[in-house]
């Protein structure tokens, strides 16, 4: 398909999870772009220079609280990415319950206030990992590999997915749902991937890993946050893989990062299980973020590597 | 697989939908098995002869009532029924997103209050209509048949069943989820098949109809009912198609109704277009029903149809 422009007029956008791991990404190419930019998020970060994003403080777990701020606020544009992604909690937590009715309350009030366009994010744990593991798909493609979830996180965000689409669809609204897959970049939650090898090889420490074969697709989160924004931009509908299109295996991240910190020998390969049920390769087809969206990711693999070991080596 | 005996002992259920189509006739099956039987419902019935169930007045679609009656009432067993279904507009009505909202908030409060089986209402609209159409698949069947709602009225039920049976599976509680295909019996909304055809002709008017050839799977309301008691009072999890599993053509029906009414001449066929999307043939795979939870329905559709007929007739 020929790309489409990012012809999208700017417009008023309410952005949610703005203090989270994407969110605080995207405030700048949303001001970029041009957007008049209103955010909700745990809280205004102290040292933002993005100083013409008006910030919001709204519990969107409270749904009468939602649909008063919607209706006054009237965005034209809705890119959501609050939901609750403890790290080692999320994937089987009750929480995600809450976090559907929220977004569907939030989806809810954004059509009645005459929104035109919202972009949420899933997860590609969307994807049947069944499926992929019994190689019936090598890379995750929207529209044909099927839609499975295997974990209570991936369900819930599954279902948000459906309903979301059917109402805007019912509505004249346009929706598109990009798909993260593995994000890494500095500030992330300590319980992650990259600070949980780099952050013990920093101080010297050994620390446990899995076997590493496992193939994943990673992505540095201003990617993955800029590509948000293009996709809020177009009028490309449904979902859309936002990822790097690369498979890589662990054992390669690991590596490089060691490569930043030094210490390789202090790595136990094999002394974490891996979780059951996962698959060893968990790769997005990107050709719709490419062709369509028009967006290709532009940091490589290891200067984001690079960069997040600088941050933790600052943080100490 | 062998029949499992219906076994599960008797406890405080919690009704949904109490006042509705389904829902009045599962009170006589529920207070038979001996359960104490607390019913939510716009009202109950002046003439109700179920004189042990206990009503409620609780708005399901506020969150807050819902989580402090569950809490205090602590059923022990749900069964979920209500949502709205106005014919002729609840496939499409933005109304649905507020039930899911509804029934997952009353999971939640449900599995927080210690219960420990939930059956909720589930729809053959769930199914990919455009696979069946396509002829990839004949019967509807459970963990075969692809799930991609082609409706918001199916995406929302199918949502629904995702979070709450993830929910479930994280908990410790057993969910099953009964799916519906087509319902008629004494009392259903006028603007359904059976009255939309039985009252003209009653009355002595012609009445419009589509070509009819469309094959569907219809049952009996009270063979619904009972059937989804039976599912609640098994351990049977999971999705559970609660249909006759016989086709019949839609001309078959309007045909059997007109031997009752007479005036077979009045019907103007193929005057109504069929909706499109809709699969010429929507037939249940009724094994789990028969074999795992034990149930067969016992009305068949000639018998069914002229109670239905007489209780228009009656109506007047």
């Amino acid at each position: 398909m020929p790309p489409v422009p990012r012809d999208a007029r700017p417009g008023r956008v309410l952005l949610t999870g703005a203090s989270g791991f994407i969110g605080r990404h995207a405030l700048a190419p949303l001001l970029a772009a041009g957007h008049e930019v209103h955010a909700l998020g745990s809280a205004p970060p102290s040292d933002s220079d993005e100083g013409d994003v008006r910030w919001h403080r709204v519990d969107l777990l409270d749904a009468g609280a939602t649909d008063s701020f919607v209706a006054r606020l009237r965005p034209e544009l809705l890119l959501h990415l609050a939901w609750d992604v403890t790290p080692g909690r999320f994937w089987t937590a009750p929480g995600n319950v809450r976090w559907v009715e929220a977004s569907l309350a939030l989806m809810r009030a954004f059509v009645d206030a005459g929104g035109r366009r919202a972009v949420l994010a899933g997860t590609c744990a969307e994807y049947d990992w069944q499926a992929l593991a019994a190689g019936e798909s090598v890379r995750c493609l929207e529209g044909l590999t099927p839609l499975v979830p295997r974990t209570l996180y991936g369900a819930c965000k599954h279902a948000t997915h459906l309903v979301t689409a059917g109402l805007a669809a019912e509505q004249g609204v346009e929706l598109a749902w990009g798909r993260i897959f593995h994000l890494y970049g500095p500030g992330e939650q300590p319980g992650r991937l990259v600070p949980a090898i780099a952050r013990p090889l920093l101080a010297g420490e050994s620390v446990a890993a899995s076997d590493g074969a496992q193939v994943r697709d990673f992505s540095h989160v201003r990617d993955v946050a800029d590509g948000f924004v293009a996709l809020l931009d177009s009028h490309v509908q449904g979902a859309v893989n936002v990822a790097s299109g690369e498979g890589v295996t662990v054992r390669e991240v690991v590596e490089l990062i060691a490569a930043e910190t030094g210490g390789r020998e202090l790595i136990r390969w094999g002394e974490i299980e891996r979780a059951p049920g996962e698959p060893e390769t968990l790769v997005a087809e990107v050709t719709r973020l490419h062709e369509e969206v028009g967006f290709k990711p532009a940091i490589g693999l290891a200067e984001g590597l690079r960069e997040s070991v600088e941050f933790w080596r600052a943080a100490g």
